[in-house]
Formats: structure tokens, C-alpha cells, sequence
């Protein structure tokens, strides 16, 4: 069978050595004798997949367990939209809009509290994320935390950096963690639905400086929407998902091995390749502002729509797969996640100059 | 590497052939080229793999998709505790408290408003379960609904049967749902968490009869507690454990292939095996009342200690994992759902009985 170049914006693409452990776990979990799926989760080699898991992810974060806690939760990344202000939001939280994810998340916080929207990205189309500078002067002493999503994977932009803030800084980083280097202390609370650089769906990643604890709001109501009841019974108030832990825990391995600053060169390398192929070009146009372009999802369009037929079918002629845009942005969108490979880029960058060449 | 035989209270055990076609699918989903990890949720295939699940739980059932909803949610069991009351709950619900986890649905219960306990099962140690005639008779007309727990996992008691009530009647069927023949049609509402006889952990099975739904409360908080937002998005709201759904899929098909009647009739035969393995004996004592006893997890002590040890390493010798008893109960447990062979108990009762014959 052709090799697939899956550019898919997620579920995604993991590294073939974690597939293949993955799907021997499935038949015989570390030579017990038994499958992942049937192992308790109470059972003491599950019980340290879960510890090194979390021990690896504060590693590649170089955090410590002393000043953080890691959660695997339930309930997407989407139940964090709503956990986060229940936990958090006791007088007002302040919100950056930059993207569907990041309205999904106002729209809940809202149910909480009061929600200052300190920049509104509809403006201008969700072309670019806001000014780190502005951001800071609009914050007010009253504003709980303030909440930014690091990636917006519809529109393809991404924060070029972050620094730190006088006010807590939540960030949902589903789309873009472990994918480039990052001060991970500069956040008081992480994010992260697995699937896209963690590993499959399923679990969703939480990783909270414990300072941030001590502003816990007194009213949360129910028990699987509490921080405080997860951290005390370290992860396990209910059956977590446990194929997908185990799973991301060989990702996780896997990025340790390739290194945090490796794995990041790679995806710059990957996005350069791309966008200079779409920069270059005369038929192909880029969605988001060039300095908040983003290295995993990049948007693009094509305005001749007989050109854009020609681009698809040599898209599928060529394995390449998951490429349509979102139906919000139209056009094309190319997840380059970690674990795709260079040569997947570069078939596409030859796709995208055959096209031009020959339209 | 010798049999393993696995009585685990859950994550369990599940057909050699479902461990086989997942695997299989990490690797390649169905001839795709791709992982079942790395496709979108939002793809034909996995599309498609969702529809089958849920129109299989609804045949299983012998339910119509006219008049009952099916949705594989996030969050467990646990999360149900507290989206039964907060979509339903509106003036006063009633309860039966057959163990841990009737306990903490009540708990959660409360937290949303009054919960009436009509049954407290914690008077004479959760041994057996409540009279359904007496539960009639104490409905009143301002109960919501009525929420029981089919069977209970940690004391291994379980409702012999079930009947109409004049009140909506919402179960946890986790641990025991298509291990019996039931009139799926008594119940308004069934959620189970996957990983008993559905599939893997991480996803949550949840059908709701449509009439149901009429009684919704206006004043749902969170998107994702709200079964109205679930149903019109397909249970797609957001991604779904992807890998969980697929292998419950796989389950559902065996069920199907074997017939809930065929299930029902082994189930009853390993579990008749074991009780009578265990009332024959002078040494091992049942915990259950007799007219309560589950058919899914066979709870029994043994009084003397030296004999209790040489038990022990008799299993561990047979190759029988997971028969440890839950703190609250001591002794033993033995954990009998669907995929677990009549040759595993015929193994227990072996080791039963030369415990007994050697004391």
C-alpha cells in the first residue's frame, strides 16, 4: 500500500514506533500476560505508567514536582473550558478571542462569572493573536487569571512567544505543546487535549503550578469538575483512560529521545518549507498574518478553483490525506504535528510547485 | 507464557478475537494505511464506526432509534453521577444506596438538589438489594426519577430482575449491562462505563429513552453536562475516545455474533459453577444475601487465615490474576463478565476445592 502523508488536523499522526508498542500492549502488555485493555488500573505496572508519565511530562517541561501538578483527566479539552472558571473565576477572568476554541472557552467561563475580552479577533477575521504588550496593560487588578489558546488550529496562527503576566496565565496548548521550546513556568495552568502532540483521544493533559492552588474558588459543585479532588487522589478519582495514558507515556518517551529542542527544529524546518513554497507562489496564498503564522497548522487558499481541483487530485495521486481546510476558513489546511516527517512535507512542497508549474 | 486468568473487577477482560482486530487496527484501520489513532473523528470511516455502535447497542437492546437515544460520552460513570441531576433534576429525586457507587451518585445528587434515599443499604452491609415492591410503594408523585445501581461491584450483589416503576427509572448499568437478558425498555436512562463488557476504558455508554427528555431542567450550566447539546451533535460535541468507541464496536459485534441469550445462559452457568464451588465448602463463605447475588462478581471470605494464604498461592500458581476482594469488603472477589471462559472458573473452582480437600 502507498505510504499516507497524513496531514490530518487531528486525531494525528504519532511516530511509527509508538503505534507499533502501542498495538503489542494491546495483545500483551509488557510481557504480563495480559492486554492494556484488561489491566486494572489500580494494578501496580499501570499505576507506574501513570507516575512516569507524569514524572516525563514535567521533564520535558523542566518543572518540578515540588512547584507542579499533572493531571490525565476525562472529558476533552473542552471540559477544561468549563473547569477552569469553575475552579478559578470567583469575581472576573480576562479572555483573549482568538479563534473558535477560544470562544468556545468564553461561552463557558461565561456561565461562571464576569469575562473581560481583552481582544476580539472576529475584527480582523482571527488573521493574528494579539499583542503581548496590550494584553498586559489591559489586565486589571481585578481579573482572576487570564486565558489564551497558545495555537488556533482553524485559522492557523499561533503566538510567536510569551512572557509573563501580573495576573495568572492559563493557556489551552492542545494544538501546539511539546512542539517547540517554551518557558513552561511562565503558565500557572496548562491545557491539552491529547490528541494532537501527546497522543490518542481520549485523556486531556492538565499540568497546574501549585501557587495557583491557594486561589481555588470555595464553590465548585460537583466532584469530577474539582482540581482539588483529582490532585488528591493523584489522577485517579475515577477509571482513567488507561490505553490512552499508556499510549501517550510512549510518546512521551519518544519526545524525551528526540529532544524537546530537536523536535523543534524539526517543525521549523517543516513550516519554513511550506510557507516558502506558498510564499513563492503565485496561485497559492497564505490564510494568517506572516509574524503569527503557525508551524502546525498552516491555512492556505487557492482563488482559481480549477486549479484548486488540479491541486487535490494530485494531493490524493500523491498520498497526501487530511488536507481540506476547515469549513470556516475554506481553502487548505496543512497539520504538520510532530511526527510528521519532512519527507511528507516535501511531497506536498512538490505537489504545491507541480501544480504551479503545470496550471 | 502460562494462561493468565483474569477475574479483574474491570478494566476486564474482553474476547481474544475484539484484543486482535484492535491491535490490529493501531497498526492499520481497516486496510486505511492509517492508524485508528491518527484518523479524524470527523472522517467517513470513523463516522461510520460510531453509527454501527450505536444502532448494535440499540439492536442489542431491542430498542428503536425512534424512541431511544444513544451516546458514548466522556467522563466515566462518574460524570453521569452528576449529569443525571443536573439535566434532570428539578424538584426532588429518589435514590436506592446499594454501595460505593449509589453513594456517590448521591452525593452528586445532592449537590444539585433534595435526594430522598429510599432504600439504605448500608443497615444490614450492603448484602442485598432493595425489594422493588417496598421501592414502588415509597415514589411519591414529586420524584424526578428514581436512580438505582443494577449491580454492585465491590459487594456482589445485584437486582434479580427489574419492572416498570410509575417514575422515570435511571440506572448505572456499568457492571453488568449485556451480561443478562433485561427488558432494556423499563429504563428511561443507562449509563455504564465502557470498561466492564462494552469495550476499553475511556468511553461511557449512556441511552435515553426520547419521552425522557421532556422533562430536561432549563437550568443546565456546562455544555458538556448538557444531553441536549450531546444529542444534537451526534455525541460528537467534541472529539470522542476515538480508540474506545472502536473497540466497543468490536465488542458490540461479538455480543451480537454470540446472542444476549447465549451470554446470559454462560454467565449463568460460570457463576452457578462458582456458587456451588463456594456453598459446598466449609472454609469459603459467600457475602451476599442468596436471592441478591451477583452473577458478575462472586464476593467470598475465608475465615481461616493459613488457609486464606495457601489459597492465594494456589491461584498464583494457576495462573488466576485480579481475585483480591476491595478494602471495604476484604476476602475475595471474582469477577466474572462476558469474555471471561468457563475453563477460568472451572480453574477457580479446581483450585477451591483442593484448597478445601488439602485444610
Amino acid at each position: 500500500m502507498m505510504k499516507k502523508h497524513n496531514f490530518g488536523a487531528g486525531p494525528c499522526i504519532l511516530p511509527p514506533s509508538v503505534f507499533e508498542k502501542a498495538a503489542e500492549s494491546v495483545l500483551n502488555f509488557e510481557e504480563s500476560g495480559l492486554s492494556i485493555l484488561e489491566i486494572s488500573h489500580r494494578s501496580e505496572a499501570f499505576v507506574s505508567v501513570f507516575e512516569s508519565a507524569r514524572s516525563l511530562v514535567l521533564e520535558l517541561m523542566e518543572l518540578s514536582p515540588n512547584s507542579h501538578t499533572v493531571l490525565f483527566l476525562h472529558g476533552g479539552a473542552s471540559l477544561q473550558f468549563s473547569m477552569v472558571p469553575e475552579n478559578f473565576l470567583t469575581r472576573a477572568a480576562a479572555y483573549a478571542n482568538t479563534g473558535v476554541w477560544s470562544q468556545k472557552a468564553i461561552e463557558e467561563a461565561k456561565k461562571v462569572g464576569i469575562v473581560d475580552i481583552l481582544y476580539d479577533g472576529s475584527i480582523d477575521g482571527y488573521k493574528k493573536t494579539p499583542d503581548l504588550k496590550l494584553l498586559k496593560e489591559s489586565l486589571q487588578s481585578g481579573h482572576d487569571y487570564l486565558h489564551l489558546t497558545t495555537n488556533n488550529t482553524i485559522y492557523g496562527t499561533q503566538y510567536p512567544s510569551f512572557e509573563s503576566f501580573p495576573k495568572p496565565l492559563v493557556v489551552d496548548m492542545s494544538s501546539d505543546i511539546f512542539s517547540c521550546q517554551r518557558s513552561y513556568e511562565t503558565f500557572d495552568l496548562i491545557y491539552a487535549g491529547a490528541q494532537k502532540n501527546i497522543g490518542p483521544a481520549g485523556t486531556t493533559l492538565v499540568v497546574i503550578k501549585n501557587e495557583f492552588l491557594e486561589q481555588l474558588s470555595p464553590r465548585i459543585k460537583f466532584s469530577l469538575l474539582d482540581y482539588q479532588k483529582h490532585i488528591k487522589a493523584e489522577s485517579m478519582y475515577n477509571t482513567p483512560s488507561v490505553f490512552a495514558v499508556y499510549t501517550s507515556l510512549l510518546n512521551l518517551k519518544w519526545l524525551k529521545a528526540q529532544g524537546l529542542s530537536e523536535i523543534a527544529r524539526r517543525n521549523s524546518e517543516k513550516a519554513t518549507l511550506l510557507y516558502e513554497a506558498i510564499d513563492h507562489s503565485d496561485l497559492f496564498e497564505g490564510f494568517a498574518d506572516k509574524k503569527n503564522r503557525s508551524q502546525m497548522n498552516i491555512t492556505f487558499t487557492i482563488a482559481n478553483s480549477s486549479v484548486a481541483k488540479r491541486f487535490e487530485s494530485l494531493c490524493e495521486e500523491a498520498g497526501i490525506v487530511g488536507i481540506k481546510g476547515h469549513r470556516l476558513v475554506g481553502g487548505y489546511r496543512a497539520s504538520m504535528y510532530n511526527a510528521l516527517s519532512k519527507e511528507s512535507v516535501e511531497t506536498l512542497v512538490e505537489v504545491i510547485k507541480y501544480t504551479e508549474s503545470n496550471a
